[in-house]
């Protein structure tokens, strides 16, 4: 193990979760150069010891290369620029959320280039890596998880391995899946016990406490007691991957009847204009459907990481 | 808030749970007397400090009487073989899973002999007390709550308040509605993963530390791994509580429907005859109706309790 | 059976569909005697042959008296002036939509004094009676079955016989709920082939004389092509009969997926603010949900019926 | 009109439905010429008048071609066949269940050619062809619809026009959307009827004959009662139509909420080993939720066609 902490590291993306992070790698002391398309992003890395790159290219020479963008599209894109040299890493571990079909793309293309690829998408947000409570769900060759590990320890404690090629893919959209049917599983019973004379503040504070609280559920609360639904995950997006889901469900001829009904449930928001804000405005079709208006409570509420 | 230490407490109903619960008090240094039909199930109460009394209206002159019992059948027998003589407690708190209209009844009881009221039902098995992270969740005078909040807290890191009269049985139909929706979601997934070739242990392991998991999916999960279906809660229970919960949506006119959906499910489970084991049998029939026959794996798993 | 032509009939209630159903009984040749509590809405019926009475009680001398009023407690108050006197005629047939338990109550009342009973309620609406289209479903002694049918038989092609008590009132029952299910799923497929690009005028047509088309999807046809929405049934009595449904479904232990989401779909409809106009607003509330407001076609629609 | 009757026909396929259709156009006066790929099936249609080709290009010179085979996959390949010679038919009407997306291919294949595309699926089975209850959805040029009318009546008394394209594709696939649903709800209630005591010819009957009833409810009664599952149609053919009609849901943005119930039930069913029998089978899972073992009745009931 020790050894492999000497391994060089380059890190790709420098946005919210990216950020985050490389700087907790920094931190830990890897030897971390960080690439960003905006550099100024990176820059205030250089505080917590990492280096910053003018070009991708500069992070093929390193032993394992992350990368955490937005969509597929960026994925190929800035790993086409990586290897464009001679230099290629040992290993290349993808965190970002591409569907699987991507991932069977970047696959193929790496081994023909001989390089190992970790498929590591991750559960949690940026608030959540600040906290110290993300976690990496991973697939691809063992080795390369056990090689990659020391490095996946600084920045989350959990990192679980689930097989080969592309398993994490599926798993990571179980998890969306999830989160998709809790969310309005707790819209519908918040607004039962409103109805029934339970401010939504108390009502949570108890759930979040109890057996069945989440860390999800936990941060979810400011959202769901003074309505702020500041984007973190869209509508259109939690419909893309509840439609992932049931692909899913109906390749491996799993039915799926909580995800089915949550999945229209989504879109009948979406149908209704909820389509800017956060997925958590299920809440607010919900309170309609029961045939009232929701107001703010205007409660200090904990999110649970902060 | 050391003057109410003081106050003498009376707790009936030494079971799993009031057993586990009384124990707490005892050794947080409570002056505990308590009463169980089958004295000998008490008396091991006392190497922990408790006196165990005969007979239940014993605890009459108790400022405080605590009820942990089964149903409220049994509930209006002891209450009422309590309040036999002439003393009477200050203060009843009744935790036992009763319904919102036994609740009533109980208070409007009480409230005649001029004794105060507070119910007080729990999130959590006898597990989860031994590792401390049981909750409460308590509706009745504010007053009453603050004056049992000392014992509550060395039962129970968690006692949130909800309001007046029987909140607090809504409040626990809800959690419980909110368990058959999550277990029956968890079970969509995990087969879904399971076919797809992630085994259920590593699938269940990611899910545990993301931040979607919580104390429930982390005890669930030696269930899900190694098919130990040993009853914690039977089909019939959480059926009575779906149930509970959808006429309570009638009440109130909220529609419910993923509780609905999962209340379906768990009635199509029982007409399939699955009725003696847990409820997590919920898994099983989702196996079936993707075609696969389950086998545990044989892996041994943390329940995040011991 | 021609004997049984020659018993005298007594009729309560001219109604919207009272006054439909006696009009065929004295056309038929019956001899009829009919009560309305407003006198005057039943003097018409004389011009087809018919008589009308001052008070109910002249109706106790008829040897079969029917009912068809709006409710239960109309039914009960109706019974008792009937039975007042001395006289009672040999059997009561009871058309209007009430409870199984209302009907067992009745039926007990009647038996104690020597009244046998059946219970027949219809399907269709008053234009359905005038179109000769009506059925009833029938309950009680078959003895009391036959005796009935031919008049049944004036009044409607279609009477079905379908056991002892009141197990007519648990088939409308059903017949209710499927009327419900079938209403949202011409609904999600209407606004499915709209937005598709087929109007719906012309997607109904094809559907209503598909193998698919029913006597109900040919009458509601007029309603979706052109959203006229004057009442039939309002959406609280449908959730009324889709909750009797599932209240029935609990109580023999029969899951009831559909029926449930379609509830829950109706409690949603009331929750936005649909309630005054008819149930067939389901197309509405779909429409919204798949982003869209609907405008009447203005296309002239038959209801197959007139 | 009188004018097009003096079309010449060519018909491809004599199948189940097929062989009846073309008999009925034959019988109905006008020019047949059949082709089918085992000759010997399509000879007994020469004592309706029709005339029978050894090759399928023999009918490139027919005014109109008609075709009704399985698959995409036979129509691609016959219609291939059809055109390879120089001489070619003004306008080819295709009415087997085929995608949407196969109904594009053909078209811009057929538009190439300078030839009229009319799509022109049915709804309904051989029975219903034989008791001239069929009925044709159609799309395309107005024009073509108008020249193939004349055809279509003498084969099915009903034949819409829905618009241009393959508007019709998606109206057959909304039909069987609705066909799916309905079976599903009256599983639902023809297992409740029967716990509560109804047999299930006595409740079907008078469903049948309500307004609810439809031709296809008629014609399933059998299968419904006496367990008669012969295959009509397949589990997996029902579950891959459900599964257009959630895509098309998904492609305009419609939520549909009971297919999607459906599907999944549908997926159990399948799931659990009912797929070699006909998709009414729906009734037996439903019975096995509730908990009984269904028995055939042994009553004669009538389909309504024959």
């Amino acid at each position: 193990m020790p050894t492999k902490i000497k391994s060089t590291v380059g890190w790709i993306g420098a946005g919210r979760m990216g950020y985050e992070m490389a700087g907790r790698l920094a931190r830990g002391g890897a030897d971390v150069l960080v690439w960003n398309r905006t550099k100024e992003k990176a820059e205030p890395l250089k505080k917590h010891g990492a280096k910053v790159a003018d070009e991708v290219a500069e992070l093929a020479s390193r032993d394992i290369v992350f990368c955490m963008v937005s969509t597929w599209k960026d994925v190929k894109e800035v790993v086409g620029n990586l290897l464009k040299g001679k230099s290629k890493p040992k290993l290349l571990v993808e965190c970002s959320s591409i569907s699987l079909e991507g991932s069977a793309e970047l696959r193929e293309m790496l081994e023909k280039k001989g390089i190992q690829y970790l498929a590591a998408p991750v559960s949690g947000n940026a608030k959540v890596i600040k906290a110290g409570r993300l976690s990496f769900v991973c697939s691809g060759p063992r080795k390369s998880f056990e090689q990659a590990l020391p490095f996946l320890k600084m920045i989350a404690p959990g990192a679980s391995y689930v097989g080969e090629g592309e398993l994490a893919r599926i798993v990571k959209i179980c998890h969306n899946v999830f989160l998709g049917v809790v969310t309005q599983s707790l819209a519908e019973i918040t607004i039962l016990a409103q109805k029934a004379g339970v401010p939504r503040h108390a009502f949570l504070e108890f759930m979040n406490q109890s057996v069945m609280g989440s860390t999800f559920t936990r941060y979810k609360a400011p959202a769901f007691v003074n309505l702020d639904f500041k984007v973190t995950f869209t509508p259109h997006l939690l419909r893309k991957d509840m439609d992932l889901g049931l692909d899913a469900g109906r390749r491996f001829e799993v039915p799926m009847p909580l995800a089915s009904a949550t999945r229209d449930l989504i879109q009948s928001m979406i149908g209704q204009g909820w389509t800017e804000q956060d997925f958590a405005t299920l809440l607010l079709q919900q309170a309609e459907a029961a045939g009232i208006k929701l107001k703010p409570e205007n409660v200090e509420v904990g999110d649970g990481l902060s």
